[in-house]
This record gives C-alpha cells, sequence and structure tokens, in this order.
C-alpha cells in the first residue's frame, strides 16, 4: 500500500471530511501546509504576507469549536489575495503607499463570509500594483522559475498550483483569474459579475471587476460556491453526462494570437468531448461583435481614470506610470468612446447570453499558450476579456500540455447566472481533461478522483 | 451697514476666499461651525460622529501650513456620510454590528481626495442603515423638527441645510442624495455614476450606488467637482444665458404621485424660465420605457441579495428584516428577472441620453412634495430612480415652497458625462429659481450672490 500523502496536497473537500470525522485536526493540516511553504516559498515567492504563529494560533482556536458549532469549510485553509481587507492582516495591493504593518480592522465581504464559514485565512497572496497592471510579482510558476504565474493574481494561482494551500480567491478585470489558472495547471473560476459582495476590494473597475476561486479540483469550487451563496434559478441536481451533451467550439477573433499549445489543446478538447460521446459544433460570434476586445479596453482604461485617482493625488510619485497614464486619460479616450464602449458591451451581453445557451458548455481558449519565459510580464488576457466584460461565468479546466511540458487550460463559459450548472458540466468535463489531456498525469492530488 | 453674518453661515467657495485672504483663520471658521452644531444638534442630530477636538486639532495643523503648500479646499469643513471609511473616525453605516470606536486606518477614495485637497474632515454625518434603507434615523429636518430631512444621506442633507457644515457627501442609490437636498432646501448633485471613486464605500448596488455632494449654492458643487476630477469632454466658459435657452419639462410616469408643492414648483419653475425668455417643451420619455422605475426596483433588490450577505452571514440578529428580505429573495425575484431588468436598463440608457440631448438640461419633479411630517420614514425616492438607473447627473435646485412652507426643490438632468454642462446651466437657474421661487427669502447664505 502507497504510504498516505501529506495533507498539503489534499484538496479541500478532502481535508474537510478529515477534520470533519476527526482523523485530522486543523493543526496539524495548517503544520503541513506550512512546511510546504517552507520548502518551497524561495522558488515560488506566492504569498504577499504570511504569518506561521498567527496562522497556528487560529487553527487552534478552530480544533476547540465543538462539532456542532463548526461550518462547512471548517478548517480550510484559504490564500486571499493581498487586495481584499482582511482584519488582522495588512493589505497592500502591491503598492508602497500601503506598505505598512497595519490591518485596516475590518474583513473585506468575500473574507467575513469564509471566515464564519470557518475557514482558516492562511494569508495573503502577492498581486501586480492594485490588480490592474501587467508587470510582473517575485513570483515564480511553481512549475518552472523561469515562468510567469500570469497575474494578477499571481500569488493565488501559484499557491494552489503548488499545493501550499488548497483555495484562493482572487479577482478579473481582465483575465487575471483564468491566465493564472491555466498557467499554474489548476481550476479557475470566475463566477458571473456580482454574485459575490466586493465590499472591501480594491476596485479598478465597477463594471469588470470580479471576485473568483482557485482549487485544484470542481468538487472545491462546488464547495466554494455553496459557502458564497451562488445559486442558478434551477439547481442541477445528479451527474452530468458527457455523453449525448452538447458543445459549443468558440475561437473567437482574437484566435490568431493562440499559439500551438492552445491550438493542440482546443483541437485535443473537441477530440476528446467527441471521444466521450458529445456533439461538438463550432461556432463564431456575430461579425459586429468583433469589437468586444476594443470595448473592454476602452472601459477597462477610462474606469481607471477614477478609481485611482485618490492614489495619484495622494502619491503620484509611488504609483506605476501605467496607473498615472489611466488617471491622465494619456490615451485621449473621451467620455463619448467611454460611454459608447461602456454601452456596446450591456447591448451586447443578452446576445452572447442566447448564442451560449443553445450549449450545455462552450468551449474557449484561456492563454495564447504555455506560461511564457520570464517575470516581467504575467502574460495576454487577450483571451479572457469578452467574458470578463459579458460577465458570464467561466472555469478554467487543466489537462493540456505545451511544447515545453507547461500546463494549458481551456475554459468553458456559460450564460450569466448558470453557474452552478457550469460547475456541474465542468466536474464530468474536467474528470476527462485532467485523464486523458496529457497534463493530469504530473500532478498528484488527493480527493478528487 | 449690516452686521457680518457669522462664518457658519457661510458658503465653502466664500469661506475659502477668506482663509486664502488671511481674514479668517481654519479653527475660527471651524469654531463657528461648532458653536452652531452646539446650539442646533438637541433639535437636528445629525451627526453620526463628531469629535471637537479632533476638528480643532485638525483646523490647528491646517492653519500651520504655508501658504503655497495649501490645497483648493483648504480649510472647507465637510460632512461624510458614515458609510464612507475616514481613517480618524470610526465608521458605523448606522448598524450595530459596525458599532465601535475605532476607526479602520484608511480613507475612503473620495476623503482622501477632499483632505489631500486640505478640506478639513468635521465629521460623520447619518445615513439609514448600510444606507439602504428607509426607516428614518434619530435625524430631523432643521426647517422642522416633526418632519424628515429625508434619506438616505439624512445627516448630510440636514447638516447642509442647518449651516452646520456647508458641504457633505452622500450616496444616491435610489433618492438618497436629491430627497434630502429638496426637503432640506438645499443643492444635491449626483454626477454621472462611476466618476468619482467608490473606494472604501459601503455598497448597496454596484450598477446603482453614486457618490454625490450636498452645498448651498452651484459654486460649491463646481469647487467640488473640480477636486473630484469631474470633466466634460467640453468645458463649458463663459457664463451661461437663460435667455435664449433650450429646456425640456419631463414630468415622467410617476407623475400622478406628485403632491399640490411639486405640481405647483414644476408649474413655476417653467414659467420662470420662461419669463426669462427661455423655451420649455414638454416632453415625456417613449412608452416602452414605463418600466423604468420597475427595472430600478429589481436591480436594487436584487444586488442586496449579494451586498449583505457577509452581514447576513456574520450577525443576522443585527439587522433589518428590510435587508435580511433582500439577502433571503422573500420577493422570489429569479436571476432571469434580474438579467433582463440590468440588461434593460442598460438598453435605455444611450435612448434616454438622446432625448436629453436636445436640451440644455431637462427639469424634473426631485420628490413628490414637502418633507412628510414624522420621522420613521425618509420618504419616496420615486421620481429620482429613473436617474440613478440611467446614470446621469442630476442638480436639485432650491428655490419652492410647500403648502406648509417647508422647501422644494426641481431637479435638472443631462446626459452622462455633461456634468459640467449642467452645473454650469444649474448657476444661472438657481439664481432665479431661489430670488422668485418663493423659499429662497427664508434663507440667509453669505457668497451665493
Amino acid at each position: 500500500m502507497a504510504a498516505q500523502p501529506e495533507p498539503y496536497r489534499w484538496t479541500a473537500s478532502h481535508a474537510v471530511t478529515k477534520i470533519r470525522s476527526g482523523e485530522l485536526t486543523v493543526e496539524r493540516f495548517a503544520q503541513s501546509l506550512l512546511s510546504q511553504i517552507a520548502a518551497r516559498n524561495s522558488d515560488v515567492q506566492a504569498w504577499a504576507y504570511l504569518n506561521p504563529d498567527l496562522v497556528l494560533e487560529q487553527a487552534r482556536a478552530l480544533d476547540r469549536i465543538p462539532l456542532p458549532e463548526r461550518g462547512p469549510l471548517h478548517g480550510v485553509a484559504i490564500g486571499i489575495k493581498d487586495i481584499f481587507y482582511t482584519k488582522d492582516m495588512p493589505t497592500c495591493h502591491n503598492s508602497p503607499i500601503y506598505a505598512s504593518d497595519t490591518a485596516v480592522a475590518v474583513d473585506s465581504g468575500p473574507v467575513a463570509i469564509l471566515r464564519q464559514a470557518g475557514a482558516l485565512i492562511l494569508g495573503k497572496t502577492t498581486t501586480t500594483e492594485f490588480a490592474a497592471t501587467v508587470n510582473g510579482t517575485a513570483t515564480k510558476n511553481p512549475h518552472d522559475p523561469l515562468r510567469t504565474p500570469g497575474g494578477s493574481s499571481s500569488g493565488s494561482g501559484a499557491a494552489v498550483g503548488d499545493s501550499q494551500v488548497p483555495v484562493a480567491i482572487g479577482t478579473q478585470t481582465g483575465g487575471s483569474i483564468i491566465r493564472p489558472a491555466s498557467f499554474n495547471g489548476i481550476y479557475g473560476y470566475k463566477p458571473t459579475w456580482n454574485v459575490v459582495s466586493r465590499e472591501g476590494q480594491k476596485i479598478c473597475s465597477l463594471i469588470l471587476d470580479t471576485i473568483g476561486v482557485y482549487a485544484r479540483c470542481v468538487a472545491d469550487l462546488q464547495l466554494m460556491a455553496d459557502v458564497l451563496n451562488i445559486k442558478d434559478d434551477e439547481m442541477p441536481t445528479g451527474t452530468f453526462s458527457v455523453r449525448g451533451a452538447k458543445f459549443g467550439l468558440l475561437k473567437t477573433v482574437v484566435w490568431p494570437q493562440a499559439g500551438p499549445g492552445t491550438q493542440a489543446a482546443m483541437a485535443k478538447a473537441a477530440e476528446l468531448l467527441r471521444d466521450h460521446g458529445a456533439t461538438v459544433e463550432e461556432l463564431s460570434l456575430p461579425p459586429d461583435l468583433n469589437d468586444l476586445p476594443e470595448w473592454h479596453r476602452t472601459v477597462i482604461s477610462t474606469d481607471g481614470r477614477s478609481a485611482f485617482f485618490p492614489e495619484y493625488v495622494v502619491a503620484k510619485s509611488k504609483i506605476s506610470q501605467f496607473v498615472i497614464d489611466q488617471v491622465e486619460n494619456s490615451a485621449g479616450i473621451t467620455r463619448r468612446q467611454q460611454m459608447d464602449a461602456f454601452d456596446c458591451l450591456a447591448a451586447a451581453r443578452p446576445r452572447v447570453g442566447e448564442i451560449l445557451s443553445g450549449y450545455d458548455a462552450v468551449i474557449v481558449p484561456s492563454v495564447p499558450d504555455e506560461a511564457p519565459l520570464g517575470l516581467e510580464s504575467t502574460g495576454s488576457a487577450v483571451f479572457n476579456v469578452i467574458w470578463t466584460a459579458m460577465h458570464t461565468p467561466v472555469v478554467n479546466i487543466p489537462g493540456f500540455c505545451g511544447e515545453n511540458g507547461m500546463p494549458i487550460g481551456v475554459s468553458l463559459v456559460a450564460p450569466r447566472y448558470q453557474d452552478r450548472k457550469l460547475l456541474y458540466v465542468c466536474e464530468e468535463v474536467g474528470k476527462i481533461f485532467e485523464s486523458e489531456g496529457g497534463w493530469g498525469s504530473r500532478r498528484t492530488t488527493e480527493g478528487c478522483k
């Protein structure tokens, strides 16, 4: 019999069961994660703040809570992107303006929910400046330290990908959930816009920012969706059957930017689903929506004009030129252009939703290719911005490999507010992609089988 | 020669000039405001937090700043609705969950901007619970203590109306800027959605919440718009001429809810503008937009489902039934209905903007009538919700009187991102309404002539 893997490798769903049954204490779980972090931190550097004493103290406090009073996430360690307020840890947004040792005394909305459900808030994960830039952090891809883990949720993606924590939260305004998920070989789930409270989360763009979740299996995403109160009008039941299901395959107008890794992953994804008895139908969006990426670019740029104006007036010398350019509107985008782009995105949402609703889910690229070499840039969000702007739920499913053996995922999207249906579909699709896509054999995770 | 009025009666524009010229110290200004507050506080109760020692200490610190280093708002006292973080004062949202003596250590976006510009943050003004309910606070209308000051920005409206502070900030999700402005006989300005950073402001609805400003003259709104970086594509210059201008008069589908006070005010407004040489043309919105108020209601209700979920899980027993009902979706609104209402509002925005763009400004009702008797309810937002949902700038102009001698205003609206044009128009329209509308003669404010 093979040796039981260390708890740090466990998924949240697995750990929560073991803790509930008394086979594992929260303290022991925390110790295992902390030793993995200690062993790997110099190579990966996923954490903006991590205080082992605080972690163990909270773990022991959780262990003292009587069984009947425990929440559904009792003992689940969660990493928090360092743009969410945490009442016991500083929140620095990767900005020298906020570099301090003081916490702000309140929990952000999602942290309050998770903590109340029994989560062990493990630490703060690295982010690019204000989650707004593509300038890399110190964080390295756990599968190759010469490559970026993606961004802006760099630390959340890398920490979950490296089994330093089973679950982490991040945000996506361009491609900041899905890109790191693909680069780190994990699941990334961007829910429908605004289904999770954004109280206490640094704002980039009100109409685009979306809170999301990283995990190493779909069951963990389901667990988080339960706790975060994400519900469809009709909740799916039973098990989804790939056989007989109908998928769309949508390459979108930016497909020319897909490299060989993503081209192969998309082809393989379609082939695997067909092999398992599904219909896969290629589709495209109407040509008058070709400007979706451009409208997104206009909105994100002009929203920065108001979002970062406070930091600009208080400490311009401490913010990057990229952020200064947004505040100063260096691109010269008019209010009229801003408004038109905002309205065009809004008008596209119901049309795109109607198209998506013809399928059980639609497969789209997650990234141009494997994580690129170098830490300077976190990579391109070109394949993500449409879905961020359309407010649809998206899940990156890992399972494929690039030319250098790095992970590549593909995304499944569904109409707005059909998050649970999407996760339900991803549960079964993920099993296929992970076992037959080429990347899964490299992974060793308990609890998702 | 008449005695110089006390500084507490001065507008911000007047005070800032006197402070700049050295005729007034910030400390003396603060003392004058504090004595007005001391004299009036038991009758009005506009403040959720006010610490005279802190105020005087900050005033003296401002007085010590050398002239060349002073900002455009140097010494201007500002009241802050108690849903914005202030690093030196607690932020309680009128909720026992947040009733504490600790500040959160960060300034919200608008407070950071105002403080950096030299403002004296005077204190926190009362709000209804989370700025979400219509249940009255302890605050009374300064013109009749038996009547509501409106809400949710109750304290900001009452404090400015009672010359306890020249300027205050608030928020509008339904009618929370414009209604208190009308009830308290002052100017209220709700800018275009999202032109001011909402960092650190309690969220009700991402797509509706809008930060706004109260003042006793348009010059003060202009000063605040300058500091808050609110800019049109084409900034107006010179003086607007009412003679030859073209106004719309739009009663909207909810006009049957207008009482005699508002009916008379709207008629008088049109008559005065015509008397001064303007064209006033009655218009209506297309009948397929009759559901605008209903779409707003659907969006605001369903957004509460995620906005208040953190408080719900942490301390359900400490939140009102109204808020619980939103989280629990007691109205049974489906995700489909939520999405359709969201999309219908979005589709209406460019159409409504196109209609508004045919006029220098469009006159709409601010309120059903005078502030109603009683403090239990803050009154109806029925005339405001359309403009909140349409994201247009709106200004309440005081000047008219109800049957009981209480103030009534009317609103001017303009297309999105034409805020400065709207303020420019309001400057001249306000002079007419204030001097000839019937209410202005009761007021005694320096600096707006």
